[in-house]
């Protein structure tokens, strides 16, 4: 689910229980260093927003950041509000969990609404 | 084992048969929005060196970058060089291998030295 685009970039919600977004550049790159400067800058940028907005939102304990790339061979980032009773932590969350889900969160959309503001 | 440090940052060669570094700051900041503006571009330049140096070398099909911390809740990136025949491909190299390490790589001292020269 697209939550926000400009003209270069554009977020998705990943399909999962935990805070977890998708950043897609709109240009095709297979590889970070293949990005032009000016644009990857913007993408550090729009990263460490969200960083900080989860950070302060979910009071997360850690947020993890991953750009693989290996089943869709275009950067995308995975962005991933963690917290120490999460379903996998330590581990990361493409492992299996080690517990069920039991955190109480709140709402999405107002997180969503917080980080297009200052998007 | 560190292979490369200049005043802020560190690498290690990660305990593993696939090419896999790990990037560290000096000072340790929890998260990577904590990281000052400027160490911070030099922080994704030094990443862009590595990817770009693997790619030459290993001919690699896909870089994986990670930032995790759950365990070690201190800013530090993985870089690995991936193959479509390596052990993981194309899941994460923090899942189940579903193939023996079957690879022939060229030798990672002479990345070594390539990689130190370009930073």
């Amino acid at each position: 689910m697209k939550i926000w685009e400009d003209e270069n970039f554009y977020i998705e919600k990943h399909d999962n229980q935990l805070p977890w977004l998708k950043l897609f550049t709109k240009t095709e790159y297979k590889e970070l260093s293949q990005i032009p400067k000016e644009q990857k800058l913007k993408m550090y940028e729009i990263l460490d927003t969200i960083e900080l907005t989860m950070l302060e939102y979910y009071k997360a304990d850690k947020i993890n950041l991953a750009s693989f790339g290996n089943m869709l061979p275009r950067v995308h980032w995975h962005i991933i509000a963690r917290f120490k009773n999460d379903p996998y932590f330590p581990k990361t969350t493409w492992e299996k969990p080690v517990r069920e889900f039991e955190l109480e969160l709140p709402s999405f959309e107002i997180f969503k609404n917080k980080l297009v503001q200052k998007l």
